[in-house]
């Protein structure tokens, strides 16, 4: 918690040094922080960006408090960091978000649980904690589903999608034993996300929900508008509102939604929260005047929001793998704004950067 | 002279480690490349966001060398470094602009003369080498002049305003014996400067013209659109493709205008040529999809430029010295888009940030 507004020239730390730290790092300089990035990883893309670098592994609880007494408040780019460091941060700085958040996004099972608490509709889901539970979770949501591991899942890592033509034994072969889920599979018409900055006062701010398509169940493309109904978008930005007012939540945070389309009965259900900048706002640097990054810093800092308009429609095209072979196109299309992470090595399915188009607003 | 375009992950070196070279080396990461800024001075802006830091005097062309061979191509965020620290670089590696550029704007005489050469209108001069210099500029050009000194003048350094007012003798007490030039001073309706960025195959790209208000001397503020009728603003791009031509710039230049109104004989006079980015153009960050600072890495790296189209309309207003102290106002002000470029300390006359206003695009 942070007392009153940060000067420019405060520090901030944050955890983790991907390209959403990277992103993060710029817009605080921008704003005249100077920027600590903690990173094990000796090449990292926010590194590049950064005033200092921490290397050391998160476990280093010696290296976090030295981080964490070298800044004014710290926060993370990624939920995935160990719960022991970041709250070991917190005993020396201030923190945003509260670890909270993160400890809920890290589970899916506290995430379901906590959003079911709240009223907030998920897909229908069994928690599994033996090779029994698969068995009665197929009896209970029928065999369309998917398992997921409760734990350290992202861009599809940690699931398995069973189905009819999966044999039952199959099914529990894949589990390997550690606590999970069994999803029910929710035939939805489009995935829209809701992307919301929360600062200290309480005071909150969206972004227009981008429609987002998956190829390899890796962001794929985000578009603005989504072209949905107003009400559905409304719907979204209230349930993303609640999620972030009973965290209590500083910082930008990210609701992943599924639209089941019209005439059903939960027109939305939550697919995911995200407590921290997304992939899907990454077209909030061009489109707007305060993107997701910058937000996130004002509201980690005690500033006021800026407001989340956008000034043009806009498409967003990940670049993955090998696909940043391509760049020489990318860097010759008319109009592709090109935003290029510095990673070292390029693998596949990995992200290496984006493309952002920009189109008169409608 | 690149032989064909730079891919991300090569890097840019950058003589200067003010806010130009910052919000340089902000774009050049944001396309992938990997940026080293070289700066006498231990605390610079642009060392902040830059991947690594060479720290040493202009002069000392060993350090000129190991900098100059660690990047693909170098350039400069200023146009007063030493022509031979340039020249030392040219050495080792490919550099953008070519120091001719340099060489004329540092010299008020030298650029005149290529001005003048090439039949682009300056105001009236005459070039001052010693005391009786003075007395027959003033009975040739008239007694409202200003004394500029030859090299090291920006933001009104080295300007003394002669007039009406001032005994002659003052005027003569006021050259110091450095090469000058007594320039006219030409009642001028408003200030406009053009920025354009030219790569190495010659294409060029214009952002529109910005309208330039100054306060002591000092850019405070500018506006886009400069709400000029349309052929005085084709008349400063085409004086500014020509210059840029002539000089076979690479790079963004920047060319201010005088516009002495209309019906007057040369509508437009040229105030400067700035051969780098420049403070009138950052509204281009907030307001176009391609700003400045990219366009100059892009030119220089051998890419295609990004279109010079603005999305809203913009104003830009300067932070200058104490204005600083007013961070608060900004950081809550609806609107005000803020950027501070990490100074180590507020100075009377300091540029320590700016701040962008968009609105719609009329």
């Amino acid at each position: 918690m942070i007392d009153k507004a940060l000067p420019p020239g405060s520090k901030i730390g944050i955890f983790g040094g991907g390209q959403l730290g990277r992103m993060m790092a710029i817009a605080a300089a921008r704003l005249g922080f100077h920027v600590n990035v903690f990173s094990p990883q000796h090449v990292s893309p926010a590194f590049e960006v950064a005033h200092e670098r921490t290397i050391a592994p998160y476990g280093d609880l010696a290296a976090v408090q030295a981080f964490a007494q070298s800044v004014d408040v710290v926060t993370v780019e990624f939920e995935n960091i160990p719960l022991d460091t970041y709250e070991h941060a917190a005993k020396f700085t201030a923190i945003a978000p509260e670890p909270t958040a993160l400890a809920i996004a890290q589970d899916r099972l506290a995430e379901k649980n906590f959003l079911t608490s709240h009223n907030i509709p998920v897909a229908p889901f069994v928690e599994i904690n033996r090779e029994a539970d698969i068995v009665s979770a197929v009896y209970k949501l029928g065999p369309e589903g998917i398992l997921k591991t409760r734990r350290m899942g992202y861009d599809g890592k940690g699931q398995i999608r069973l189905g009819g033509r999966v044999d039952p034994d199959a099914a529990i072969q894949a589990y390997r034993g550690e606590p999970a889920i069994f999803e029910q599979i929710v035939p939805f018409k489009l995935e829209i996300s809701c992307l919301a900055a929360r600062n200290y006062d309480g005071a909150i701010v969206f972004y227009d929900c981008p429609k987002n398509e998956h190829r390899n169940q890796i962001l794929a493309e985000s578009h603005v508008p989504a072209n949905v109904p107003a009400d559905l978008e409304k719907l979204a930005q209230a349930y993303t509102a609640k999620i972030a007012e009973k965290l209590q939540y500083v910082g930008v945070i990210t609701v992943e939604f599924f639209a089941l389309g019209q005439g059903t009965e939960t027109p939305l259900i939550v697919n995911e929260i995200a407590p921290r900048v997304h992939n899907s706002g990454h077209w909030t640097i061009d489109a707007c005047a305060f993107d997701q990054f910058e937000n996130h810093i004002r509201a980690i800092t005690g500033w006021s929001l800026g407001s989340g308009q956008r000034h043009s429609n806009a498409m967003m095209v990940n670049i993955v793998g090998e696909d940043m072979d391509r760049w020489r196109e990318f860097a010759t299309s008319e109009g592709a704004i090109l935003h290029v992470y510095g990673k070292d090595e390029t693998r596949a399915g990995r992200k290496m950067g984006h493309v952002t188009y920009l189109y008169e607003k409608s």
